[in-house]
Formats: structure tokens, sequence, C-alpha cells
């Protein structure tokens, strides 16, 4: 693997870092189409999801314990749980339990999870603050799109260094929203920025391990310092993006300013975020999809002789796992991942458990799956074949899986989505509650109806 | 200026996470010589005198407002002021106050300010846990290995990429020294180090502005909040170090292995520290040396005509302001710190205040120097003449300024300059107990009598 990496400094960007300040402090509040606004709350909706339903995890139980340690005052709600913290370390936590099941959103065009660090820090710091429905959903479009531009103009040579992209952008993102939060001025928000922009948080290396997670975590708690700093006067670069030796140009080798600069207040990149049915890898995506899909046209584990697929071939390069041990083997199993998505109707975390991974009926199933790579096959497609007992044959090609830009998920998709994660740890009436308190967030005066259906 | 930093990533890297890991978590306690010893009591004490001086600066101020809104638990004291924060806040704040006047500790090699960071955690997490002084003294020893190690593996091409080295290395001495207070075994310190490696602090960009000391600040806060996380069984990479998408290689183009397994344990990088007299760049150190040494030789203002410099053209480059207008441009010209040199026979922060700079008598004598450049002459050295009124010329030559490896502080310069920036805010007689008190902060039982002082 050779790094290209060889380039000039460029010493005449321009002054991004100001007029992305500009923009986050001066921009009107629902500034934006009602698709944008829609979107937002589908974002929102969508992380708080993921939120609650790792709530639980040891990783949260870990990160709590390092945290309780510090005696924190109860500023902020830990979703899904009834401890609370200071609002740094609940926006740490929420950020740690919205990316721990990989199971939140996505701007593909980055492939940077633009929730976790952002709506983390927001959250926490509006609690505290009493801010408004309507202060919260702008600062949370504001930040994504700071966090995500920031991105278009780094990616790919960024990612490809090793830098996770989440939680190094995320800081700048949740420094933005958490400034507009509390209405800094134009220079205040560039020192934010400037502040954040020396706290990238993400190594790839961590893949696999509770740091992934960590990541977005650690960059809702940073970007959120970064703002509070700003409002007191703390001073840092106002060029801390675009200069020399300022974040794009340490952490890449590419920056393309006008992924900043372009349409700013224009096109908002939150338009561009998608969200995951199937709670793995989205290489296996298309395959689950076309098991659902054949569900729905009758075919069952019983009538099932075969389950034909033609892939691409880095799905069963990633996810060639054929017989899967537990869970998180079962999330590099496209024969599992089939096996659930025809048995239950889907994959989301709980049909990733360790005891339906080994269940006899699931193993039975997966073994009929048959996978094997067509060159014809595009990346983001499968081509699907069940051969029933009876002889029948039913076929299915899908091009685009669900939750692609191409065909999202629809609200209902991402309701389903949500209480399945949600019904274990709140009940299905607090779920409902919550659910409708989400899509009603721009008009509530204040947090705190929302929060009180969280734990 | 072109970045060529067209590498191969290296697949083949020793363990040095592991390494390092086992090092910090089983070396002995006082496992060096008495040289080492001394040495990590001088570092101590320089840290505290100068985060004591800067106490009340802007800075603090602003940093401290910030951490109040979070309502902190009041488990560690702020050095120099009386309020009292969460450990990882007084993590923060005293890291930031260590480097604020610039004047902290430097690691030649690679210009590392090794102590803000590792000092500034382990005395808010040791005052807290009551750790004995012993277990102090040995956390900052094997912190500070850590970073310079990692420092040294990856400098000069980290450092030249735009990173500050202090803040990007100062999360993993941090990390390794929190991680040796609190007993963690092997596996949990090498936890600790990968989560510390996710959060490099520190671009250069922000030189100039109050980030530049956030850095060592936030590098202590991330440190210690990644040995409580691995504490509670956090997981990350355990070659979070070294993985090609790992710290080392994703932030450096050079990576020396051997810097970090050569000698582990053997020779202690604390060795090579070095403490500043003067509060400025050190380029000039050599010039105010040679007047601080005419001084002593009976040269004053008063009998003074001209004082004559030859320097290295950096002196010029960097420094050449003839008319500093405040404090800040005083720190930027050459003519000032000989003029406080042969006035007050030192440059400590004091000698940088703005009405110092505009002072009639230090105008005046500022106004008698010349300097030119001579290719002859070495970075680290100065000739300077000074040409009385009566005729007479007395001639200095300075190879090495006072500071330097060469020629270090005495015990007694060092106590002079903690108790130029202590004495104002905590009296004389406070002042000589806290020297004492550091000095002998190895047999201390706890923090408690030290920590009493300091406000």
């Amino acid at each position: 693997m050779a790094i290209n990496t060889k380039v000039e400094a460029d010493h005449n960007a321009p002054p991004v870092t100001r007029i992305l300040a500009e923009f986050v402090a001066t921009h009107p509040s629902r500034g934006w189409n009602d698709e944008i606004e829609h979107e937002a709350h589908r974002t929102i909706m969508n992380w708080l999801g993921c939120a609650i339903g790792a709530a639980r995890h040891e990783a949260a139980d870990a990160a709590l314990g390092a945290v309780q340690f510090l005696q924190p005052a109860p500023q902020a709600a830990i979703f899904g749980r009834h401890e609370r913290v200071d609002i740094s370390n609940a926006a740490l936590i929420n950020g740690i339990t919205s990316h721990t099941f990989d199971f939140d959103d996505t701007h593909l065009k980055t492939i940077i999870h633009p929730a976790g660090p952002v709506c983390s820090a927001v959250f926490a710091l509006a609690e505290h603050t009493g801010a408004s429905g309507r202060q919260i959903v702008d600062a949370v479009v504001l930040g994504i799109d700071v966090s995500c531009r920031v991105g278009n103009t780094i990616y790919p040579q960024h990612y490809d260094r090793g830098w996770h992209i989440t939680g190094s952008t995320g800081t700048l993102g949740a420094a933005a929203a958490c400034a507009r939060l509390l209405g800094l001025d134009v220079e205040q928000t560039a020192m934010a920025l400037g502040i954040a922009a020396s706290q990238p948080v993400g190594l790839r290396d961590q893949f696999g391990t509770m740091t992934k997670p960590f990541h977005p975590g650690g960059a809702a708690k940073a970007g959120l310092m970064s703002a509070l700093l700003a409002r007191e006067g703390f001073t840092a670069s106002p060029r801390a993006i675009e200069a020399p030796r300022g974040f794009a140009q340490v952490t890449s080798t590419k920056y393309d300013w006008n992924e900043i600069t372009g349409e700013l207040g224009q096109r908002f990149e939150i338009a561009y975020n998608t969200y995951k049915p199937f709670a793995c890898g989205i290489v296996i995506h298309p395959s689950i999809d076309a098991s659902v899909q054949l569900r729905k046209q009758g075919v069952t584990p019983d009538n099932l002789e075969q389950l034909k697929l033609r892939v691409h071939s880095l799905v069963l390069e990633l996810t060639g796992k054929k017989e899967p041990a537990d869970g998180l083997q079962g999330k590099f199993s496209v024969y599992h991942g089939c096996a659930v998505g025809l048995l239950f109707g889907r994959a989301s975390e709980s049909e990733y458990a360790d005891d339906i991974v080994t269940r006899e009926d699931v193993v039975a199933t997966r073994r009929k799956v048959q996978a094997v790579v067509d060159d014809t096959i595009d990346e983001a497609a499968v081509h699907a074949t069940a051969i029933l007992k009876d002889g029948r044959q039913i076929q299915v090609t899908v091009e685009h899986a669900i939750g692609s830009l191409q065909r999202p998920m629809t609200d209902q998709d991402l309701e389903a989505k949500f209480s399945n994660m949600s019904n274990p740890l709140l009940g299905e009436t607090r779920t409902r509650a919550l659910l409708d308190a989400c899509w009603k967030l721009a008009s509530a005066p204040s947090l705190k109806a929302l929060v009180a259906l969280t734990h």
C-alpha cells in the first residue's frame, strides 16, 4: 500500500473558517425547504433510537463508570438510562451509544455518520439551557452541514490516510452546532471552530473496538467544550481549518475548498443523509433486502429448498462467513443476513444476538443460502432466486437496497427500526410517545417532555 | 514549501503499544539513578511554577468560565487559584496555565514540552486518589518517557506536517502516567494508550493564540480520561500507535520504532529535559545571557555607551523588532531582551509586562543595543561587546546559553524562576514552603500538604 501524499502547501486557501462561522452564526432559522426540515427530524429520530438501543451495552457501562469517577453534576440525560451527568459527558456517552451498533446514519459521499457528534452535543447542551425545539433543529442542520462540507473537502484522502472521518470532522460539526445554540456571534463562532480544529478524534485502526464509537462521542464532547470556551473569549487561529498548518492540510492531502463554499446556505448536506435498515455492513444490504422481498412474496423457511444469490465480489470477500458462531461473526455473514431476512423480515440488532445466530431454525435456513460472485452485478445490487420445494422459482433483483438514497427508508420504516430498539427498554407506549415527540420536535418549547420519555 | 510524504505503509512494525504498556505497568518504582530522580523533581517544580505564574491570565479565566458551566465537583486544585474543579478539568486548566507563558520545559530533541500534559494529569488524579509522592514521581518519569519516545519516533516529519507535538504525543504520555498511577495492568495500560492514540491534540497554526496552551491541557484531560476508561474495561486497538492506520503512521511519515524500544527502562528521556531561564523564544537566549553576564561584570545602563551583538541570522529574522510597543512585541525583540538583562539581570515574565516594555529607562537602554548578523556565529551562540562611556570594552562570548543541556539552570536558578512567578500570588513564605515541598515530593505521603500551599 503506497500512500502518495506529495503535495504543495496551499497558502492561498479562501477563509473558509470565517465563511463557515458567518454561515452558522447568521443563517436564518429554518432557512431551508420542507424536505430539509423533514430530513432533520428523520436524522434526529434515527440517532436517538440508536442511542437508546445501545444504552445498556458494555461500552456504555464502561464509559459511564469512568465518567462517574468525576462526580458529574446531573445536568443532562443519558438516553435509555436513569443516570444523569454533566453536559460534556452526556454528549460523550450518547455519542458512544449512538454509534455502538454501527446502525446510525451515513452521509454516503464521505461515509461520515453525521448525527452522532452533532446531535449528541446539541441535545446535551439544549437540555441544560432550555433551548427550544426550533433552535435545536436549526443547530443540527447547520452543524451537520459544517462537518459534511469539511468532509467533502478532504475526502477520500483524509479517510485513506487513516482518519475515522466521523470523529475528525465531527468535532467541527459539534462546535458549529453548539455555537449556534449558544447564540455566539461570527467572531466567537470562528473561535469555536478554531479550538475544535485542534482536536480531531479518530483512527481507523480502532475499528472493531469500543474506541470506534468513542470517536463520535469524543467529537461531541470536544465540540461542545470548544463552543463553551469560545463564549468565554478563548481564542484560536481564525484560519484553523484552511491554513497550511491547519486542520485540512495537516490531516489530508486533498482540500477542495469549493466543497465548503459552493451553494452554502442553498444546498444542505443533510439532504444526502441515509439510514441503515439492517444492523450490519452496507455490502450485504442488497441481499437482505432481496430476502425480505421474497418473504413478502410467500417464501418461507419451510417451503424453501434453496436461495441462490449472484453477488458482487466484495460481498463474499467481506461477509463470506458460512458458519458464524456468535452475533459479531453473524455481522460478517451474508448467509445469516439472508436467513433472518427470510425468517423475521428484518435484520436489526436483535437478529444479531448470539442466541439468534445459533438458533436451530436460523442455522438450518442459512445453510439453504448459496452465493456466487457475478462480475456483472454492481456493488449496490443483487440477483436472488428462491427455488421452492414445489419446484417453483421466484426471482428478485435489487438495484439499490432499501436505505440507499435511491430507495430511502420510509418514515414508517424508520419508526419500526426505532421501536425495535426502544421497545425492549422503554416499552411500546413510551416508545410511541417518543416517536411523536421526535416528529414534533421543531415546535416543542424545550426538550423537557421528550427527554422525560427517554428513560 | 513542498511536503514530501510519499511513503509505504509499514505493516511490520514491532508491537510498541504493547511494549510501552508493559514498561509502564511493570517498571519498578524508582527504577532509575539519582540524576533521573532529581531531574524529575526539577521538571515538576518548573511546571508548577509556570502554572502558578499564569493562574490569573485571561486564558485561565476563560477556560475556568467554560468549565464552571459544567458545575464540576471540587475534586482537585487549580494552582494559584482558589477554585476547585473535577479532575479532568483541573488537568485541562493546569495544563493550559503551565504553557501560557511559553516558559515551561523543553525536550530539545523533539521540542516537546513534556511536563504540561503529563504532570497536569498526574497531579489532578493523584490529589483525588490520595496517591503518594513516590507514586507521583514514578508516574511522571514514565509518562514523560512515553511521550518523548513516541516523539523521537515521529519527529521531525510529524512536526513539519503541522502537529504541535506537545499536545499530539502528550495525550499518550498523560494516559501512560495515569494508567501507572491507577495501577492498571499491562492489558489495561495498552487499552489506555490505545484510547489516547485516537485523540491527538494540536495544530501549529494555533501558535500565538490561547489554543496553543490549550494543547497540553487538552492532552492532559484526554489522557486522564483514557486511563479511567481503560480501568472500566473500555477497549481499543492493541496496536493503536504502530498500525498502518494507527497514530504514528497517520500523523507522520517517519516512524523509527527503535526510538521507542531502544534502551527502554535504561535511558530515560527526562534526562534530556531543559528549562527556560527567559520568558521568550529560545533564539534570543544567548544574547540575554550575555547581557546578564555583562551586568555581573559591572556594566550598567548608566556607564554603557553601546552594546554590540554579533548574532546568527535567525535572531534578527525572528526577533528583530526594534521598537516593541507592548509585552507581546517585546518577546520578539532581542533589543528589549538585552535591555532587561542589563537592567534587571533577568528576563522573566514580569520583564515582559506592557509597562516595563514602554518604561523610559528600558527604552533608553534598548536603543543602545546594536545587532549585526555574523555567519560564523552558531545559532546557540552570541558574541557581545559592551563599549563603556569611559572607553573601556568588555567582551562576552556565549557558546551555549544558560538553560541549554550544556549549561543547565542550577537548582538555585530554578528556585529563583519559580519564586519570581509565585511570590506575587502566594507571597514569599508560602513560595519558600512550596519549593521545599517540591524537592521533598518523593517522600510525601500524599499531595495534600503541597496542594494546600498552592493558593
